[in-house]
């Protein structure tokens, strides 16, 4: 994980606060829905656990491990989408370096998602 | 998750026993290992609530799915695997139907994992 | 294919002038690159049908084909990367709600490349 | 690409000829299938390229490009299953050590497919 220090825009505070003073941390609308759909991918990667102590068959758990992949990328790409409306929309204001900045740093985690 | 039952060559019992009665279940051997990694996982998977909790920058967050999602995958090709080195060679050596039937299975579960 | 028609705010002309008058096609600046690799892609393609005729070792053709997938993805990442610096810079500057429609499509662009 | 020679279990002649002289190379049945589908694919990059030739929308041309990577996927996976139902079957046939080394061989190329 990248340090949480020195973002694109850090000194014009995006996510902290936009216009009229409402917060603009991506997800901050969503965040009770990220924590419950993290809770639900996390108990669902108990039950792989609990699938291969008792020797589930191979390609049961592997169509399971699939599900609990294809939940993670749904919140990440939520998560990207948030990011976009709220975050980066403020770098773009901000100043062009930030945004500019700001949609560097989008295309360089969408690559990262994608596996490039 | 598709059901425990009626698998290819469930008649011959594939996983239980192969020959000279050593277990044949695909992750037998490595057992341990699986449920450490997905141990680590889910620990992984707490983090990342722990980060959506404490309002980390969303493109952090994203990029620590991305990681989270890669281990996943691996789990899943490891798993496939040993599947293929064990049950699916015992299925071709039962027969050719559930040779067949088995590796129908196996293309089909790679078509989930891969998302087609 | 979507239409061409009824783009986010194509009644400020994203892509055609941004300011200054400058071109705003996102790949306006690296057409010819972009060009070139995908002329170089289907030069690869057509390589895929000669391994196909001569009967090439099918695990050799299928790693070239994951090869030609990735020069293609990477194509698609570039293309939506210029997209981001450039059309969605000029949607957000135009107005709130050009922005946020020209960012919900990058979304659902991004969604489909990454196939949820 | 790897090279072509030295593959598991080449000297049995997997993919030459298999029980009743039949020919074993994978795709032999679908080999005009294949063909068909790898020319329309060659003609979506063909049209790939006059869509930004045309200046189109880009997430336009991303969106087409998606289409075009999962239909070499579908091909990538049809080459592997029928490779699995053929190639691999002979050589588990053959001998133990014949049969491993390509599942082995199998296990890596998914990796590839999966990009891992």
């Amino acid at each position: 994980m990248t340090a949480l220090t020195a973002r694109p825009g850090a000194g014009s505070a995006p996510g902290l606060a936009g216009d009229g003073g409402r917060p603009r941390r991506g997800y901050a609308s969503g965040k009770a829905d990220y924590l419950s759909r993290l809770a639900k991918i996390e108990g669902q990667v108990r039950g792989l656990r609990k699938m291969v102590e008792a020797d589930t068959y191979c390609p049961d758990v592997v169509v399971q491990v699939a599900s609990v992949t294809r939940a993670l990328q749904e919140v990440a790409v939520g998560l990207l989408t948030d990011h976009l409306h709220h975050c980066v929309v403020d770098a773009v204001h901000a100043s062009e370096a930030d945004g500019q900045a700001s949609l560097g740093e989008v295309a360089s985690t969408i690559r990262q998602v994608i596996r490039l």
